[in-house]
């Protein structure tokens, strides 16, 4: 299947049916936030996959209700990370010398250059809009993932992330959840908005050509 | 080929050849922005499409003369709308209406959420944040769309947002560069990053499993 068939199949599925997706299946879509590209590499994020019904439950106030987060198969609960500094530039530099058979030392400048954009933040606050960006980057390739397999997704912005946080933990790992993708099956008799037509603003508005 | 695969294949080339995308496979590309979903609909951005090679090349100073702005094929800025209110909202409204067949007073309680959205935000700099998250979003869509295209995508963050709103007169459109993409060809024999191992980290600290 096209990814332009696979992107009109897609929509927000608000219902889903309980299916459970196959574990091969699943691998594939996280796959695609694993391999997502991020600024500089830094990929300051983690996707945090929830599977147990009773815990899905117990996620559910924190999302105003909204019945996909009991009735998907996976929550993905995309989260950056409070901890993006020196630490981890020098475990990326170490990690990138290694996988690629570099010295250490030859990627000094790409080292402080790393460091300049980890610590160079105005802001707690700025910094977590860059992690976020980047988060929103590999949602995008999860969503493209999960429509070329057929499985739903439904990314989600309505939900009070501290108490998300706390019900999952995320704050004992330095984890902020930034935002939410019901992964699962539409439920297409109990779902009003299955079927709808698509609607985005005319191509034209959306591409704008520059001479 | 599958995503996996193409993800596997694509890297941000920092050196391509000039050759240029076939218009049916840019446009392939680039349906993959206009479908992508974002906040309640809003979809408060446009992706600018540079063609002209001489405009390119009068963008590049904005991006620190890096040298795939001219040697790619095609330049994506993807750009957030400084005018996300209400009359947005009564727009899409109107187009929802339109397109779905329903009354626009159906739509009256989801008009109020919906501006209550695009007034709610705290500063016109976290209207900006909100929007370029979805622009992300949409980013991630095209970079795997030109992967399964076997087309190069360069995500940027490094470029003087005011400089290249200048050249490219977004100002004037209420446009504001939020993060650009290069479509091309990657350069294999310049690019010194061609054929590098692809470096992430390790998959369980990207995808984290709550029990």
């Amino acid at each position: 299947m096209s990814l332009d068939t696979a992107l009109n199949w897609r929509y927000a599925a608000k219902r889903m049916n309980g299916q459970r997706i196959p574990e091969a299946t699943l691998e594939r879509i996280l796959d695609a936030a694993h391999l997502a590209p991020s600024s500089y590499g830094l990929q300051p994020y983690s996707v945090v996959v929830v599977d147990d019904p009773a815990l899905r439950e117990r996620c559910r106030p924190a999302a105003f209700d909204q019945p996909q987060i009991g009735e998907c198969s996976h929550l993905l609960v995309f989260a950056t990370w409070e901890t993006s500094g020196a630490a981890e530039v020098d475990a990326l530099i170490r990690l990138m010398a290694r996988e690629r058979g570099l010295e250490e030392a030859s990627l000094a400048g790409y080292r402080e250059t790393l460091k300049g954009v980890v610590n160079g933040f105005a802001s707690a606050e700025a910094r977590r809009h860059w992690a976020a960006k980047q988060a929103y980057l590999a949602m995008g390739m999860v969503l493209a993932a999960a429509a070329l397999e057929r499985v739903d997704a439904t990314p989600m912005e309505g939900f009070d992330p501290a108490a998300l946080d706390a019900v999952l933990g995320l704050e004992a790992r330095r984890l902020r959840s930034a935002v939410v993708v019901a992964l699962g099956y539409r439920d297409e008799d109990a779902d009003r908005l299955a079927g709808l037509k698509k609607v985005r603003w005319p191509r034209e508005r959306v591409i704008a050509r520059v001479a």
